[in-house]
């Protein structure tokens, strides 16, 4: 068994390798002049079972092809398995068509991955659970939840808590984190009056007087989960924190999130967080002992 | 006959789009907050014959996964046949394993076209010409010797020509311009004496007194082609001159050329020059109404 990492997560690959008490394996992932990628694997993996770990994080298209281009490179080196592990997957949002004539690259991402050699995909929180689907090779799907609540049961709270969905899209993940803390849900229901007029939060379910965690699998920009956050406290929520797997945090979002009413952040490490996103509202905690059992 | 162009290289694309006498089709390229890439193609290409114009130059990943994505979308949306123009193709030198355990890209590159679902490729002077057979798909090879050719035939040359190939790779190629302008070729031959002693380019053919032409397919950070050129005038060449398909042009290649003893340095639009590397000394030939005539 090896495992080798990529440049989209080398701490936490750092932190799997140490989980499973393997070293990681040798290789070197760099660019060339003209912005090719050069992959070397420095040490032998003839015959081996092969974990690469990579996010196709921003920059996804970067991550991606280091992706591929190692998979391709270990195929050749004559790999006996070669095992993907995507903590966050990228592009799991284009997975069907909204419009006429629109990709669905979260397709087009598995089938190039297969197509480059992969043999078996371990992922967490896809944001559809229908791309599973999209794979004809095994898939683990790991689940963020029991990570996210379990510091929420660990942690002192100010009160009795709801479990709160930004959207009908995440109710059964809110469902499954009110289960694990013994708490009711309430769900934010968007709509929009007439045409052309601003949307109107309202909130199925009592928040009054309640410590409110909101719950998702992706903060991007951050609008969605920072509107819900002021909603909530408008309409009587003592605190409110939030959640979620995937930090994507792109544009406006530790912006947002800084001048919002959101006391604290608590994500994974799916997505590397650069320094300059190391807020203090933001907790991380590691996905690494559930991947490691995953391998 | 539909006519696309993703963003590596628009100028042309209006060029090829008029030669042939069609309009650009209607598609925007853009990026997602979180640097994902969205395209949407603005009208029906239900079953039409659709020619998607991108070169897969810097950043190669970029406009590698604009491609396989657009091609993505439109096989999706019925397309009755999908033909990729690539006056450049990226990776082409990840042609072969050199060491242990490297990936050949080329390959991998060939196969993902064609998993997103191209069903033809129009290329220009592969690195090597073997990367034809890495495709079970049609492919149309063009060729740049003609262009490049017909500029120096057309232009008043100061003495007799000589057409001077870098290095041993590229004989073949010299050979056939020779053969358009009626002129000897010479070879440099590169070698080291003893181990880490510096190379000595020695000159094969007659280069006394005339005007030197040098050729290669891709020219990129420029050492080679301006080391030959010092080697040249140290030797008797009058005038040099440099040409080439792909402009590759990274890193130092730029101030190398300006400091270089080449007269003037010819390029095909294959890859579009950003601004700031269209220096006087470089003239640049369409190659657009060879791929006209090639679709
Ligand atoms: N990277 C992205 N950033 C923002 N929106 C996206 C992205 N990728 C896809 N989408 C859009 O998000 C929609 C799907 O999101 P959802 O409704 O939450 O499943 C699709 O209609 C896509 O057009
Ligand atoms: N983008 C690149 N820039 C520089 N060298 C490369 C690049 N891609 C591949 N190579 C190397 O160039 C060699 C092939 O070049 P050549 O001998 O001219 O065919 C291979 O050994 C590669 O390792």
């Amino acid at each position: 068994l090896k495992v080798f990492s990529l440049n989209s997560n080398r701490d936490l690959a750092r932190e799997i390798a140490s989980v499973i008490g393997v070293e990681l394996g040798k290789c070197s992932v760099q660019r060339f002049s003209d912005g090719e990628i050069q992959i070397n694997i420095e040490e032998s993996i003839r015959g081996c079972d092969v974990y690469v770990i990579q996010s196709t994080s921003s920059p996804v298209n970067e991550h991606l092809m280091e992706l591929l281009i190692m998979i391709d490179a270990l195929k050749r080196a004559s790999a006996k398995t070669i095992n993907i592990v995507m903590p966050y997957y990228g592009y799991a949002r284009q997975d069907r068509k909204a419009r006429a004539r629109e990709p669905i690259t979260a397709k087009l991402a598995a089938n190039l991955l297969e197509t480059a050699g992969a043999t078996r995909v371990i992922t967490l929180d896809l944001h559809a659970p229908q791309i599973q689907g999209f794979f004809d090779i095994p898939i683990d799907h790991l689940m963020g939840v029991p990570i996210l609540s379990e510091y929420f049961k660990n942690k002192a709270m100010n009160g009795d808590l709801v479990i709160v969905s930004p959207d009908h899209g995440g109710v059964t993940r809110a469902r499954k984190m009110a289960e694990r803390l013994k708490a009711p849900i309430a769900i934010i229901d968007k709509r929009r009056p007439k045409p052309n007029v601003a949307e109107v939060m309202n909130i199925v379910g009592n928040i009054d007087g309640k410590v409110a965690i909101l719950i998702d699998d992706i903060i991007d920009t951050a609008g969605t989960i920072t509107l819900a956050a002021n909603a909530l406290v408008e309409n009587g929520a003592s605190e409110v924190y939030a959640c979620c797997t995937h930090p994507v945090l792109s544009g406006p979002a530790i912006e947002r999130i800084e001048n919002s009413n959101i006391k604290e952040l608590v994500v994974t490490n799916s997505i590397a967080l650069p320094e300059e996103k190391k807020i203090g509202k933001i907790v991380e905690l590691s996905v690494a002992p559930l991947i490691g059992e995953a391998i």
